[in-house]
């Protein structure tokens, strides 16, 4: 796993989104709504996602059945993937969180849902992408009730898509991608040679080439 | 009140929510949407709340309702809450009431709406929270209709959530909370204790303890 | 057109939305929804429209109806206005796109959707204004459809607004906002006036009046 993601290190979401795209991937990956919130000294996610799934408390069987506290469970190397259910006004994760994956050497975190405490997160250099942030604790609305499996994702133009163990989750500005594990050596494979067409057709343009020249000759075609 | 808010003071937006949430207030307070937008020195917010309702002009009667300018009602020491119709393009406020209320020693702006003059705003190093920026002027649209009187939030959803004369409004980087004045004295009898426990949790957990534990050990139960 | 221009740059977004409210224009002219992600020198964007239709493409026609790239097509002194399909989760606007721009010596970007590649739209000072951010190519759902003519804008409390051709658009930290050509020059013509008893207001507010007494006098009535 380390091999792979240190060969996925040099390039951003948005060359990973275009690599995907060109496998035929939906949307190139890309998880609608999901932005950095504590700008860290790389701005970046990267790393396989271990997902959480959070339900309301209606839902809420009468034994425990993620014993002792989630956030516990979340090993090192990976990315923590929590997803609320859709339009809670609180939050869902806290900074204290945010200590107990850093200790354990987990890479970052995504919630797709409200984050509090944010001053903390910054403070902590810990990076965490979000819907949204909030102030007040999610126990009162909603539990963890799934530990490490396919959860959906909350983007009102994206129905259907889910985010599952495993999958290599690539943040930065642009926002949040997800590439499905059996697409990570595909990937790998045409990203150097996709991004040295990219940064070929710039060049070209900025020399002053017209676009659909650029395009036809470096790319076979009008678009990407 | 003086008094009981320089006990508020230390603390942040999640601590009182905390607190509100202890005390079984719903959502802890807290009043999705709303963001600094001006971030001022302190990058706070802190005080009693002045609430003026504004309404479409379709519900506009014949004779004035307020009498002058809503803004020159707005009495010191108070954070003018400013709840305006939901969907909205115009602005509800702008640079030259955050003029005003200073001139008046009123302590900060909340608009459940649009602000504009946003760069005069940080000129005057005035704290505006709001829903969002706009640049056109509110009277084509809608008008002040009550001063001082209860009014609703636009949260899609917190349906049904009202700000209220006095209620204190806190907020920071994170959010904005209201505390009901009725449960003032009591928040900030509890919260030295829970931001100490809270201190002592972090600490635990960047020191190797598990969470689960922590909590148990620190809180007496899994969750706050 | 580079005479009228220069008579504008003196004044923000927040003042042409008072001057078209002042000849009755809806919402004073104002784009909802469209903001600055890329803070570049000046951090503003002002000229006519050159606007772009994109369509889903299951609208695609079998032959393609913008002959080449429809980037190619926007001309020197000129900020491209894109109208993207509703909800689509793919950007419609990256890098190269600013690059091409930039070149012919455009003013600026537009884009009534999400825009990718915003670290390089920074890198390249480009003004880019959209309503959100993305990471994948557009290609996958939808095409370019029509160049220079009049496009809708996707803002749910404006329904019915449409972006014109050689609509001057002024954005700034507030937000966008669009003069119809047929106004420009009475736009120009009271701007000054305006600006000058804004500033006034303002400085008697600040020197102690009531916002009444300085509106009533200033302005001849309570309200802009």
């Amino acid at each position: 796993m380390k091999a792979l993601l240190s060969k996925l290190q040099p390039y951003g979401a948005c060359d990973v989104a275009d690599a995907l795209t060109r496998l035929k991937h939906p949307y190139g990956g890309f998880l609608a709504g999901l932005k950095l919130r504590s700008p860290s000294t790389s701005g970046k996610i990267l790393g396989p996602a271990f997902p959480v799934l959070f339900e309301r408390n209606e839902h809420k069987p009468s034994k425990p059945v993620v014993p002792g506290h989630y956030i516990d469970a979340v090993p090192a190397e990976m990315v923590l993937f929590l997803s609320a259910p859709p339009d809670l006004p609180n939050a869902v994760y806290g900074g204290i969180m945010s200590a107990r994956l850093k200790h354990v050497g987990a890479l970052g975190t995504v919630v797709d849902g409200r984050v509090r405490d944010i001053r903390e997160q910054i403070a902590q250099d810990w990076p965490v992408f979000s819907r949204d942030l909030g102030t007040t604790a999610g126990a009162e609305l909603c539990f963890a009730s799934q530990l490490n499996v396919p959860v959906p994702l909350q983007s009102p133009s994206q129905p259907g898509v889910m985010v599952n163990p495993g999958d290599i989750l690539v943040g930065d500005a642009d926002g949040l991608v997800a590439i499905p594990s059996k697409l990570v050596e595909e990937v790998i494979e045409i990203l150097p040679q996709l991004a040295e067409v990219d940064r070929a057709c710039l060049a070209d343009v900025q020399g002053g080439r017209s676009v659909a020249e650029t395009f036809k000759d470096r790319r076979g075609r009008l678009r990407c």
